[in-house]
């Protein structure tokens, strides 16, 4: 049975210069505030990331940033899904030789699969590049536009994938992910991606976590965590209910593009996001400011200061 | 504010004869199912009782029917949503006449509604047949195709529908969910509809539920309520579970048509559903029977015999 | 072999008072602009007449209507699709008794249809209301739902509905409609749907097409007929453009809505659309008209005194 | 204005190996192929040549045979289009050194575009790699996604892109292709790449197209495009009933797959596709030959001993 992951994981923002090259010496700083505010991993290159819209060689860059700054104080998982099943197989062994504890990888999705078999065998190819690194498979549909059945995917990549450890699960369909939590005796490490449902997944039993919105506000899933572990439901509701508020204001000024100007807001510049997303202006921040503010942002935000957990 | 109400809702089935006709003869017994069951409430001719394939009069005559069958041990909802308005709120004024406590009501899907201001005004009209009788919107994108924001919803209804009470909410997105709950002081009565998610909607705070496997599985989700709200939260856990692997056979067999054999599998003959649904045949309903009981369905199945609750 | 309909056959609306209610005095005025621009045949209560969005009384009152006003100088296709089939059925008896000559109708599209074999099941329940008269299936993927493969559609359809004439193939896939008109020998009629596409349809065979702009522009797309069967390609594809840039206007203005404002743009008021859809004011009005003269519309307009054709 | 491509443009499958290795040593004898079979362009490296599942170096190496193999007997075309806008701009910069012909590029589809706006930046970025190389978006909706009004594009783009020489226009609305063929005075040249609705584009205007079923059967095509030229209209509607049959065997095998077996089939074996495409094994190979053999597929296949055209 696969070891579980517990507690909050990061998706952390790829740092960049203003004129969208990256910029790796903000990672040691990042890095920190994740540990210091009681982040236990983190999940590089992925969709928070903006993974697809940088080159290989920007890939294979930031996750030796990123290991080395861990430091082994974080678990650090490298997504290396590709369209290119060639480059993922590359990404995946340098993950392996980099030192990262896990790798994961999105689908191809230019060509759709559409077939639990392709799928397995895509991911075999690419788990084939890190054979002595346990593989989550990074399922986000809403993304990916591959909704397969995801039981039927853990039945059928269980056999062909040695190192298949879980899934990413990014979607709201939370049946879904019980079944597979609970799949053939818990097997399978199954982490819940959808930040403003976490309390959702955690009452269905979940205890590992990846998202992006633990970047910034990593106290209030901490705090919402432990009251609903100590029987204070209202409080985890109320608590859900503020993440909620945000999520809807991040959503508002166009998701992750709002997402990284949180982290300037917060004290910890990531720099712009690239094309094909918009970068905001001053304007839109200003705007945005306000409304994170209505919805009691900055007294969850992350603290630059905190102590080691 | 809006009274909210509690406990599990059935959407039950349209009884009919083996031909496809309406078989009201059978409606006294499947209420008293429901109620013997803990029950509290009905929700007529929705999805689940095909009443987008029934005719007007076929309606009315159900209305009747359950209003009378209830006889006050059940609220009763009425649905009325179709794609002639004019219909909708003939229904209306009828279920308002009639004696049902409530209507409902999807937005017609032909013409496919893309903001809300033409949702709001569309159940405005609907609600002009029955100014007595309070109106929840019917919510279920996966069938009407109409997924607007139900928080911009509550705020333009609000001011423009004085009968507005609320949204029977059937999707899986628990925290849209739970911001319409929460929603200017609780003012809505938000009714969850995804029965193979209801912890969730428990653990947000969700107080009445509406759904179409309440019908002959209330036993299940009767325990599952009381463990979660007394602090046992792995048998609620595990109780959910068993939920979702029924649903996970019902879906196998082809959603709403395999859900009406499994009446008759209870012992409460409801009859074939009506084209353009496919009914099951002998073959098939075997073969269900056993995934149902691998699923542990008849441990929990409603019984027949069950003493009034 | 079907009898093949040839020309240009309109989609009338539906004509409604300033509140919505249906003015049937409007029909034979209607049917005369028709007759008098050359259309060959109407098509009504389909969604351009705004079918769905009537009761099932109003649909028959204005089938009686309009066969009444054709007089035999124009074919009448009744659309008949309902989400109800009893209701469908019952339409289609009606119109057979009234003395239309075709009946057409859309699947049930509440509950999706997706198997070729309940949509020929649904479809065939539907004929067995109206079996002297030939059967249109109207497929029109956009506003349905249901996308199903229409050869393989005719080959099933063709056995088991006897009174199977064709289809009224609204959608832009010409490879699929060409196939359509030559499976089996030509056996089925199959008249073409996409107004903006009429040359797409002409060069690849197509005899008989359907619309709602032959309401307003039938001079148009007779010349161009004309122009392309006298070999004139240059001006054939000249006037199509200007039907494309015609539908651009429409499509600008929201489709139905624009359209049933044309009508009294060109002389012939047929009054509002009727909720779900919007209505349009009197400065929306205005801005179209500037923009369909740019497009040209008046030069093309059905004229109020053309001599009988 | 751009000067207009015409005739029939092949997409090359991308030879490999049998363990997915490309085979840059097959090109040669297939340029000649298209070369003697009448084809006046190639466009590699796109949907056809599987360019998403290539390597960025993998894609340059074949630029390079491809200009090579050439040797200006075809114009070439380079697909650069990838999720890393950066990558794709390092393959445009290649393509001009390389000696290509045109760039095209299809959008970043990771994170989906939705306004014009973002997708002009995109390719401008793309574009300033190779600012002498004329630039074609490549729109095909159903791989990308991305649906936005091609008009609306061309207005756009026109005045931020000053490289811009039209659009591959790879879907089935013939009137948004028109509307684009004839905007600003015929300014930009937008070829078709729907080969199963050549005739439409034909009728409409169109000069140039681009295919992959120009690889294996482009006498049918010059024969279709000669016939309607010389008003033998019946002729090349049955020809592209033929074009329509073979592309119904090939949908039936799986597209992209299926086609790159029949190179095999004409004797110019290209090798098997790569995941996350699945090959064909030798018995759906027979299946599908003797399907083709039905559709007179060998009737109208390129001829490896055809004379220089």
């Amino acid at each position: 049975m696969t070891k579980k992951i517990s507690g909050l994981l990061a998706a952390p923002f790829t740092p960049m210069h203003p004129d969208g090259a990256i910029n790796t010496s903000k990672i040691p700083a990042m890095v920190d505030l994740l540990v210091n505010n009681g982040i236990t991993g983190i999940f590089i290159c992925g969709s928070t990331g903006e993974g697809p819209s940088l080159t290989v060689s920007e890939r294979k860059e930031l996750a030796e940033a990123f290991v080395d700054a861990a430091g082994k104080r974080l678990k650090v998982f490298v997504h290396v899904g590709h369209n290119s099943l060639a480059d993922a197989r590359d990404l995946a062994a340098h993950a392996q030789q980099t030192g990262a504890d896990f790798i994961s990888a999105t689908p191809p999705a230019y060509f759709k699969i559409s077939s639990t078999d392709m799928l397995v065998q895509s991911l075999a190819m690419i788990a084939s590049g890190a054979p002595e690194l346990p593989l989550y498979y990074y399922h986000i549909p809403s993304l990916t536009g591959v909704g397969l059945d995801m039981v039927d995917f853990l039945e059928q990549a269980g056999q062909a994938i040695p190192t298949l450890a879980g899934i990413k699960y990014t979607a709201p369909f939370v049946y879904e992910f019980q079944s597979c939590m609970n799949y053939a005796g818990k097997k399978y490490d199954v982490l819940y991606g959808s930040d403003e449902m976490l309390l959702s997944a955690l009452a269905t039993g979940s205890k590992g976590f990846i998202g992006s919105t633990y970047n910034f506000i990593a106290p209030l899933y901490r705090e919402l965590i432990n009251s609903f572990n100590s029987g204070k439901l209202e409080a985890a509701q109320a608590l859900q209910l503020t993440s909620v508020d945000i999520v809807r204001v991040i959503n508002k000024y166009g998701g992750l593009r709002a997402q990284k100007t949180m982290m300037k807001l917060i004290g910890m510049d990531c720099g712009p996001v690239r094309l094909p997303l918009r970068p905001m202006d001053a304007q839109e921040t200003m705007e945005m400011e306000k409304d994170l503010q209505q919805a009691t942002f900055f007294d969850w935000a992350s603290k630059l200061d905190a102590q080691p957990h």
